[in-house]
């Protein structure tokens, strides 16, 4: 029988994340705030408790995860490495892929290993409240688990189309206890602004985050939660690259690639981070890795996007943070990998990019869902598709193989199954699904209303 | 860190399922022909191969389970045993919770224990085509990923309301590269009598059992595939409790007492047989082991039913089994866990049941709900309705050892996740999930239409 799934016990789950911020070859810069000077952890308190804005500005090299912490990570981790031994075949590449999968989780995805933390850090805090905003429901899912786990209430704002077109989403969120509301509401002053002007709005993520950054400002108890982007969130994913490199070690290989799916960067952080600290470190096995985001057509961020400071929300409620960007109006055409659809990215994911560490690209959504469905016939997983951006690129990059006759060690996040995203497959199954063009216009709109800086 | 995932090496897959057959205290009765003489091989040969039909015969105690089978378990298995220690705290027991989780494989569910077995020995015996049906689409999930994996076509009769009103379990057979109808077809006699009797028929589960049985019957090269009650599927599902004895040697534990959910008995089966072994082998470990099947009050086959032959279908195609049964043309009401309405049980759970050797009891539809919701908040993990038949009888023991200081050790089978049952949650939350009375009317009707035998 060949080996297929690589596992570790739950003893060796990681007891440290990585801080990529601590390899990079200049300071990261600075989050600005409404005075364009460097943002206080005074004026970022207001929000978020201290444990995790001390990790968010932190350049130690390794943070302890606490063991209340690895107690709640056990109840799915360690995740296992998996060789996907059947699409190998099905290619007929003389490559070996490999696939950490994230989608064991009670969320179903990698969202939780920093949820779980950040509902820790704040319960020791003293926080009593936890809010946030969600869209299609991946991030709102894991953070409801997450304060569950730690008896802290969650208020979740749900984008109104969305709590009314997914109400399995909702349901989940609700069977972990959380309280969640379609935005726009009548709880906060955005919420209400936003009804004056439309009554019958439908919402948005941009509103949803308004409503729940203003209900965490205006209580001292009340804290708010961010799914990626932030530095503190990438701190926590970099759990899935840190497992991974123990199994390889216990089949004594390497990846030679490694592929994310990168929409604000955590799912691509938490696998890669960890390859880049060998790589930091002059580990001769790394010299040659290859670390490549992999984002949509429609929603370039890295690789059509500027490389400038911008506003993290739509509204521009929040601090400015250097980053690739499209523009905060940039508005991204209708694709169904929800998770991807972020005009910026994360700094942390944006600075390795700019100083060449590491490698971005763009697939077109049909061949995404092409690329799932062939690996659920191979392996059986139906990944989420975020995930397969990551799936289309590492087929490619094994198709190469294939042609050049290059054993490569191929990696991928697979950060999700695509239980809940049956409706696209569908719709794909259908011929429903379009390409988009490269929104060449519309970047270029957004991009000349970025933020004057200095 | 307290140890809550016991976990296997993929090598420790087991290498043979148990066949509880030659363990039972007299000779299972024979299915029963038309003509009610023992159905010969032949007779049922015009739908099922042979290597299959040779195991439904069986009599042998250890079946070798082979390595291509393996192979493809490798996928996910082995599956995690773990312990439900927050649960535990939740309920101040001091009692010991394991739960076997089998929601890992692909399809969500333990049906792909029996479905990958399934179509490799339909594959090596020729067969060059699969039927079945499905209702709320687990069984259909399973074998079209099955049939995937050995490259066989799967063709799948789903009940028309459920293709219509569940286009993400037909989606996901797709996705598996199963062919899906909407039943009634006009692909079939059967299909074409009930369309002629009601052109907007909405199908039943009966019909598209004759549309699949038909198919099968009609080609030398096609076979029909069943996904609980036989002797065979519930063998192949041994390998559940195979593993968690081994699990359980790791931590040198035993379990008490066992629970498993209980439609057609194939997950109760799977469980529990294994430990039947250690009992029949007069381990004393076992020697007050008590392995109970918990069903639906709604439905409540093994609790109020008969033990006599009858049909394994609505319609009476199927040859008689001896079994519990509630009558044939028993319609249970309106219930949510859509697994476990079946108006009959596995014949070799039945006898077991007959013979003293196990327990059945019967659990009201809201108290299951209420279980797995706390379940869930306890554990992370979102359990399908018909697991959460398991939990809910669980939990009620655990708190019988809260009131007399027993540290039991409980073990149960959770068959599966409830990402697809979530519109079931939802109307629980809502208020809006009924328990029904023992519908006694209902059940003396459908006893007086038995067959008569003999």
């Amino acid at each position: 029988m060949q080996t297929l799934r690589i596992t570790l016990e739950q003893n060796e789950i990681p007891t440290h994340w990585y801080n990529v911020a601590a390899d990079l070859r200049s300071p990261p810069s600075p989050p600005l705030g409404p005075d364009r000077q460097p943002a206080t952890p005074e004026q970022m308190g207001a929000i978020f408790p201290m444990p995790l804005l001390e990790q968010e500005m932190s350049a130690e090299r390794w943070i302890t995860i606490p063991e209340e912490v690895r107690q709640i990570y056990a109840l799915w981790r360690p995740s296992p490495l998996c060789r996907a031994l059947r699409l190998e075949q099905m290619l007929g590449t003389p490559a070996k892929i490999f696939y950490k999968y994230e989608g064991v989780s009670p969320a179903g995805s990698h969202k939780p290993n920093s949820a779980v933390p950040q509902a820790y850090f704040n319960k020791i805090a003293g926080t009593k409240k936890l809010t946030t905003e969600t869209g299609a429901g991946q991030w709102g899912c894991s953070i409801a688990f997450a304060g569950q786990m730690f008896g802290l209430p969650v208020r979740i704002f749900m984008v109104k189309v969305s709590y009314e077109q997914k109400p399995y989403r909702r349901s989940m969120m609700q069977t972990w206890g959380a309280d969640v509301f379609a935005s726009p509401t009548t709880l906060t002053q955005a919420g209400r602004d936003a009804l004056a002007k439309d009554p019958n709005s439908e919402g948005s993520l941009g509103i949803a985050i308004s409503e729940a950054v203003e209900e965490a400002a205006a209580s001292s108890d009340t804290c708010y939660t961010l799914g990626s982007v932030l530095n503190h969130v990438l701190l926590h994913q970099t759990v899935i690259g840190l497992e991974a490199k123990k199994q390889f070690d216990k089949v004594g290989l390497y990846p030679d690639v490694i592929y994310g799916p990168c929409g604000g960067g955590s799912s691509f952080g938490g696998i890669a981070f960890p390859f880049l600290a060998d790589k930091a470190a002059g580990d001769k096995r790394a010299a040659n890795l290859r670390c490549v985001a992999v984002e949509p057509t429609s929603c370039p961020t890295l690789t059509k996007g500027a490389y400038a400071y911008d506003f993290g929300d739509a509204s521009g409620y929040t601090p400015l943070m250097k980053m690739y960007t499209l523009g905060h109006d940039f508005m991204p055409p209708g694709i169904h990998a929800g998770g991807l659809r972020y005009h910026g990215d994360s700094p942390l994911v944006s600075q390795l990019l700019h100083e060449g560490i590491i490698e971005a690209m763009a697939v077109p959504q049909v061949a995404t869902f092409e690329a799932g469905i062939q690996f659920a016939r191979a392996e059986g997983i139906i990944p989420a598709p975020e995930s397969c951006h990551a799936i289309r690129a590492a087929i490619d990059e094994a198709l190469r193989c294939k042609a050049t006759g290059e054993p490569k060690v191929i990696l991928l996040n697979l950060t999700g199954h695509g239980h809940f995203d049956m409706a696209s497959y569908d719709r794909y199954l259908a011929g429903k699904l379009e390409d988009y063009d490269y929104p060449k216009e519309a970047i270029a709109a957004s991009l000349a209303h970025l933020p004057k800086v200095g």
